[in-house]
């Protein structure tokens, strides 16, 4: 049988020729090949890797096996950015409106959170009758109009990636660097973009918590983009303490909000604003990181990206009455302040341990198929290195009930710890493009 | 998901709990864990291998999985031998009732041909009317009788063992030597037998054709053995020519009727006696290699050996006639010579391309759903080192048409050689117990 001998060769370190993993893809796709000669397929990825071109050409079979975004004539150029997951990661709600208000078109094409860590289509579904599921032509229709849509992945972008996903996160074939490129890039170059922007997450609380294996992954979609007509650039930024102060998914939109008014925590604003820094030298608006800086923080300061928000919620069935009224946002029926039970240094704040709390108290998903409570999660308002006394508030729950608040304030004392130096990673360490590793000596946050 | 993390850690190469085996394998049988996991699994085994504790405890649930064969009163020691599978091997057939004369019960339990190696059930079934698929009560009943049978793995030993290896057919899981292993002895260790002898090939047509893992695989299983009351030994013997001189179901029993009857080609009785020998000390039956060999050539000399084939024939259905007539066989439509084109010394009688062949001309299997045509095939009366001349009769091609002795002729061409210098295997090369293993200096064959 032909895909017992692919599957033989993969397992024994021989690379597939790329019209194999074409056929393989359409097949599968098709429902000609069943699920468990995939999926072992797939481990003898994870076990001997992929070359360069077989990569190429399972990424391109699986753009290939869906429909692509069009933008002819559209007048500006057309860019996204990625984001690998983190806690309290609600960059891509004050970016996307952000740089569209630069004169970038951005199709932001999100996921759902999974695991210890949150999505952005989760969280602004938490704003009443926002849509995120728009298809192709109305996506396309809106970018026309807007210049900014916020969107899931829709059914006709790479279909070979949802199924592929949906049985590796059932096969324990998630965490291969090649087929995470593979699954990234064939969803965002099927988006027709004219250059990427991707932030890749190191430290615990991220999916590649590793340096060196995050700095892998980014080279490798760098080189899936460049080779695709997409330049490509990456960020390393900080996970290992959640991002900006909310973590959940209403109270993570309010944050954004606040972002997008200008009064945004500083490191959610610092990242959000080294991302679309990328993005409009990318997208050849501006030509110098200073001059780019300095009309993000124009779009933020005169109102701008706040409107464009605005139009996106109302163009997408959410109620605009957001951006006044946060209060509108669906509320917690149970809050509590978490207070230092210590005085001392804040060492850190475990992002994992906040976000399985997310989950635990069922404002994120344990499987796809899981509900989202939006009111639930945390404010936690200290970060490492700062300085708290005894009884002084440090984090507020949000929980259902009290079993959720005894939930979120144990979690709380658990992540939250005064004990040891430390050694938050900083803010964005590296900047990586098809040229190398640069390694940003005076992060941001410094 | 449960199944999802057991995958994840034996993808880390982290052993599992035996209790998490016991589960699985329990799961999987009851249809609970669907194959598309389990053949993730497979794979990640494949890669990563498994501990001694792993291999037992797999092996033991796959026994678990099913019934056992009981021989509670027998009077006499149960033992049965093991062949990894090879080309022109028609040991089993001459070995069962050799030792089951020398007062050995043999509840030779057997398999089907696959790929380019024969399988002893088709064997057997070219002898009109002969049923290999007995039920566990008939098979302990005929032992009672006769002591020897000749059968399939019925559906009541091992089901885990038939709907994992089902499976690892079709997802490129075969190759492994835990896993053959586990299959193998939960197979055999299921006949409750007081002993085994494995014949483990090496060579070019062998599936493990280098010796350093063949004699790993055999280290494997005596370790599986011995742990569980089931002491095991094994030779490891010649697969880069076939064995004897018939490839071919119907031609293999003349061919074993042959040896029965004290005619056989002398390196199918080597090989044949040399795994007698084992068998008859493992019992216990006899206490020295020289009288053990003495006994089995008595067996074969006083017609007691053909005489107790005859009785199992006859008891599972078969015509006995064929004893007397193996006339009575299928017979091929058409037979042609093939000639030595050259003047020279044989190098190789390449076993592949003539196992490849007997499977071309319908005589083997690709897939297990595969009819065999019991009459086709080669016997090939030359070995390497033999001298031969222009136009010599070298071997002879069975088959249904023009068109396959065609096929027949061009794979003679290619699979004896008189090119390069000849060096086969020692037949039988090394001695293999739980103690270690012995080279032996001076092979029967030399």
């Amino acid at each position: 049988m032909v895909v017992t001998s692919l599957i033989e060769r993969k397992r024994d370190g021989v690379a597939l020729d790329p019209a194999e993993w074409r056929a393989l893809v359409d097949d599968y796709v098709a429902g000609r090949v069943p699920d468990y000669q995939v999926s072992a397929l797939l481990m003898a990825v994870v076990w001997r890797g992929l070359s360069t071109d077989e990569l190429a050409a399972l990424t391109d079979a699986m753009i290939a096996s869906g429909d692509r975004l069009r933008f002819e004539g559209l007048g500006r150029p057309v860019l996204d950015k990625h984001s690998t997951g983190g806690v309290g990661d609600k960059v891509s709600l004050v970016l996307a409106p952000m740089v569209a208000s630069c004169g970038v078109a951005v199709p932001m094409m999100s996921g759902r959170g999974l695991g210890h860590t949150g999505g952005t289509l989760d969280k602004l579904e938490s704003i009443p009758g926002f849509r995120t599921g728009l298809a192709l032509r109305e996506i396309e229709a809106q970018i026309q109009r807007l210049g900014c849509a916020m969107i899931g992945q829709t059914p006709e972008i790479a279909p070979a990636d949802r199924k592929l996903y949906a049985l590796r996160d059932v096969t324990g074939t998630v965490e291969s660097i090649p087929l995470i490129s593979a699954s990234i890039m064939s969803k965002k170059l099927a988006e027709g973009l004219g250059g990427l922007v991707l932030d890749v997450k190191a430290g615990s609380g991220a999916f590649i918590p590793g340096r060196d294996r995050a700095i892998e992954l980014a080279r490798t979609m760098i080189g899936l983009g460049e080779t695709r007509s997409c330049p490509t650039v990456a960020l390393l930024t900080a996970m290992d303490r959640p991002l900006g102060r909310a973590c959940g998914c209403a109270l993570e939109v309010e944050e954004a909000l606040q972002g997008l008014g200008g009064e945004g925590p500083d490191d959610l604003m610092e990242v959000t604003y080294a991302l679309g820094v990328e993005m409009l030298l990318l997208a050849g608006v501006e030509h110098d990181p200073v001059g780019a800086r300095r009309r993000l923080e124009k779009a933020i300061a005169s109102g701008q990206a706040l409107e464009t928000f605005r139009r996106v919620v109302e163009a997408q069935g959410g109620d605009p009455m957001v951006i006044d009224d946060p209060g509108i946002l669906p509320q917690a029926d149970a809050v509590e302040v978490f207070r230092s039970p210590a005085t001392g240094t804040v060492a850190s704040v475990d992002p994992r341990i906040i976000g399985r709390a997310v989950v635990a108290l069922g404002g994120g998903r344990n499987t796809l198929a899981d509900a989202v409570d939006p009111t639930v999660g945390f404010v936690i308002t200290v970060k490492p290195g700062d300085r708290v006394k005894a009884g002084q508030p440090l984090a507020s729950v949000f929980a259902r009930d009290a079993a959720g608040i005894a939930l979120g304030l144990d979690a709380l004392a658990r992540a939250i710890t005064t004990e040891g130096e430390p050694a938050p990673l900083p803010l964005v360490s590296h900047r990586i493009t098809a040229a190398g590793v640069e390694t940003l000596e005076h992060p941001a946050s410094a």
